[in-house]
């Protein structure tokens, strides 16, 4: 409760942390699909049969072209998935063969395994550099980073319907996400001299969170609500709302923490 | 906040359920130590080395002599851990020979691992009847089960204290707990017609409460506060029992929800 509240009920002053061993092995892939269906059903499919995967990221093919001309790299220009275990060396080998398996049954393709940590780290600042990537791939432009969250099985047309709304609007928004949480942003890419580009924008935005919450999702997966999704609390939370406001009530009488923000305000 | 209130917050009247799926594998496994202290390194080091345990129980001499009784077995007279990994084939084999090598560094000895559905079953059954095995280990007797919890670093003397507590005391208490959360009961055995033997009980329980909230546990594990630990809510929350009290009045004003529980009266 306290860590969801965005600060609105305390400060933490102090926190004891639980540390875990790092890995005695890692390894990392990236694989492409013909379509985004193929790539979720595949995750799905992970996740189904419990494989443990300790980061699973999600790119469209919009943003391999970005990640292509930022990293110099020639990824096809596909929607691609990138994955990395955790564990034993065996336990690691098995999980990349099972997980090898799955992605084949999906149609996958160009998969390979890194498990030289340079090679992995090659990869994931492939992907960390995603954003800025992006951002370079229209000079001079401002980004509206969107945050939605919706259940993995609504996951493929949650992306599909805003592919093809951002296709429908004057600007361009590559996508990518955490996808083993139904979690993307659509990095939006306007001119903010020119009030169309703005209006889409934010219209395209507004579409997604209406989109996420009714395919029973969230109006933020981790970007938070704060001021910019106030709107939306009482269509996802109904009642809900309300008790959220208690608690605060309860704790912050006074409304001193972080007023303003994520609650039913006075 | 709502699982841990004791039905004082309200009532669930539904619940989604995450489902997971059967592990591949499974092995289990009872070793037996010299002393509890080497049991608990056994343990710390396998949570430290971050092997999975799917169980991990503890049981003292006392209960074996009881499980042995009833049970028809001749476990030997000491400590015993029962544990059991869940995986893949070949990542259930990897953590029983992690485990197997931290035991015998311990001196764990007896070790024989149970990959057979029905040797596993015999091997739960023992545990899961070791409560009846006990209150049969002295007919007649009445049994206050006892549940504290201290952090696992602390969990040796906290149970060889206990043990001392209990044999300077004119009753029985075989030890049994849940070792990977730092959790244990001990099953007091009392005459209720003998005074003398109802209040070393109590007075037991108590002990172990205060030894329990003095080495930075809580004074229940798993049982619940309810009416029978209410007495030590202050000492082991402090300011924070007046907390959870603002988050009661915040979303049951009428106080209808199992009153008169867990939190500080009126």
């Amino acid at each position: 409760m306290f860590v969801g509240a965005e600060g609105t009920l305390g400060l933490i002053t102090e926190l004891t942390l639980r540390l875990r061993g790092q890995p005695e092995a890692t390894a990392a892939a990236i694989c492409g699909f013909a379509q985004m269906d193929e790539a979720v059903a595949a995750v799905i499919d992970t996740i189904q049969m419990g494989l443990p995967m300790a980061r699973i990221e999600f790119i469209d093919a919009a943003s391999v072209a970005a990640v292509n001309a930022w990293s110099g790299t020639d990824i096809p220009l596909t929607p691609h998935l990138m994955v990395e275990f955790h564990g034993s060396d065996s336990g690691v080998r098995e999980q990349a063969e099972t997980f090898g398996e799955i992605v084949a049954d999906h149609g996958g393709t160009g998969f390979d395994w890194a498990t030289r940590p340079e090679d992995r780290s090659a990869l994931w600042a492939m992907r960390h550099n995603a954003y800025y990537a992006i951002k370079a791939s229209r000079p001079g432009s401002v980004a509206l980073v969107t945050d939605i969250c919706v259940p993995i099985s609504r996951l493929a047309e949650a992306v599909t319907q805003t592919q093809a709304d951002i296709a429908a609007s004057p600007i361009a928004g590559p996508i990518l996400g955490h996808v083993g949480d139904g979690n993307f942003h659509a990095i939006l890419l306007y001119d903010d001299q020119n009030p169309a580009e703005v209006a889409a924008a934010h219209d395209l935005s507004h579409r997604m969170v209406t989109r996420a919450l009714a395919l029973g999702g969230t109006a933020t997966g981790e970007h938070g609500v704060g001021l910019g999704k106030l709107d939306y609390m009482q269509a996802e939370h109904g009642a809900g709302w309300d008790v959220m406001r208690s608690l605060k009530l309860a704790l912050d009488p006074g409304n001193i923490m972080n007023p303003g923000k994520m609650l039913r305000q006075g």
